[in-house]
């Protein structure tokens, strides 16, 4: 859909930013939440079903279900803890509208069984916050640090709600930092997710992974697939073309 | 050392390898045991100290405890299950002269700690059997289902010895299929092995891996270092640099 961009009223610190597929646009702030690569590199690695349900868990301003709208034509929500996130993600959805296709529900992640029930979700994405709450000095606001910061929910929190709240055979999908491959593994096998395809994400060939994508299974076989390593940047500090192709390429309807 | 190849007496089926670095040699047979690339690539990656005492688990015809003599002054010990197999290493062992660095033990690494009691090593490799029994088929001989297939030990029974064997603080590195990740990583967590440095082999960099180096510390500190990928082969079918450095790198003293 084409936005008329004079009609977007943005709020302070507000932009309107391309999503630079299918005319997609996303109301971020630098200073309240803007996505990065992670978000988007997850959109395009999980496992989605082509319909039936499906949920974003600390979507932030929606960028995952937004894009997640290029690849099914399945229902999608997000759920947002910070109201002033939630707000910006509602309003991004009207204005790209998709308010029949996403649904952005406020409120905590813990508690959306009581709303939806168990097992009713065919597939769960969630980019959650990456650090953990052990004491370090926290140097930013506090959009950002819940953002950022294991303040509102815990790994274990986040595995167990996906658990709770995706289909036995429904597939969960993470993206973290790979620091943590160690706890989201083992947490996800205490709660009965098994992972079943995991990506290393590589800023360059030869540097240490710095993202981790895991898709896991609702009471799923033993057995897991190591992707082949997906590197960001070239030996010519361009990005490789498969991350090109990741931002770009849904723009020809490619999977 | 300079072997006199001529007053090497092999059994039947037996052959002398060159393992191409520090005029090592090593007995094989393909109908028993002979190593594979997995073996060189723990050899190179176990995180192991300059001094102390070192143990290869598994270690079939001894060449891991035979390629981590060019890397320590350690004592370094091998046991393996498998009489026959444990000849072969012993006469390896000797030929090189190594008879009073390296000390092949022949029994079940599960009751080895009532020989050397518990924590007693300072690093331990193994290699262990990759396959799980789970009523496939085995079409090998005894010889090579032992050390395939979890016959004489399961991966539990392996890292239980790992844990109950290496000192608090002493290190633990595997190299298994990648496909049993998610059981290491929680079975080293189960048994207080901290996952610390993972590195994953890939045949060719487009495709999935088809090993994974794990190295762990017991009681170590949660998080774990995701190393760069290992690529075998490159786009010419040649051996990647790196590959030629851990195989012949040695030689040259390089670490």
């Amino acid at each position: 859909m084409k936005i008329d961009k004079s009609q977007v009223s943005l709020r302070p610190t507000e932009r309107l930013d391309d999503l630079l597929t299918h005319d997609l646009h996303i109301i971020q702030s630098d200073e309240v939440f803007s996505f990065s690569m992670d978000a988007v590199l997850l959109a395009r690695f999980a496992g989605i079903p082509a319909k039936g349900r499906v949920l974003d868990l600390c979507t932030g301003n929606g960028v995952i279900p937004m894009l997640l709208t290029t690849r099914t034509a399945a229902a999608i929500e997000g759920i947002e803890i910070q109201p002033r996130l939630a707000d910006m993600a509602r309003r991004s959805v009207e204005l790209n509208g998709l308010n029949d296709r996403v649904l952005i529900r406020e409120g905590d992640l813990r508690e959306l069984h009581k709303e939806t029930g168990h097992g009713v979700y065919d597939a769960i994405t969630v980019n959650p916050p990456y650090m953990p709450l052990n004491g370090s000095d926290i140097k930013l606001n506090p959009h950002q640090a819940i953002a950022r910061h294991e303040i509102s929910c815990t790994l274990e929190e986040v595995i167990q709600t996906c658990f709770r709240l995706v289909k036995p055979g429904g597939k969960v999908s993470m993206v973290h930092k790979p620091q943590r491959l160690a706890d989201i593994i083992s947490l996800m096998r205490q709660h009965r997710l098994e992972p079943k395809r995991i990506r290393f994400v590589h800023p360059r060939a030869h540097l240490e992974a710095n993202m981790v994508l895991v898709e896991a299974m609702r009471e799923g076989k033993p057995e897991v697939r190591l992707l082949p390593p997906l590197i960001v940047y070239n030996e010519n500090n361009s990005y490789c073309p498969e991350i090109l192709d990741i931002y770009y390429g849904a723009k020809e309807g490619k999977e």
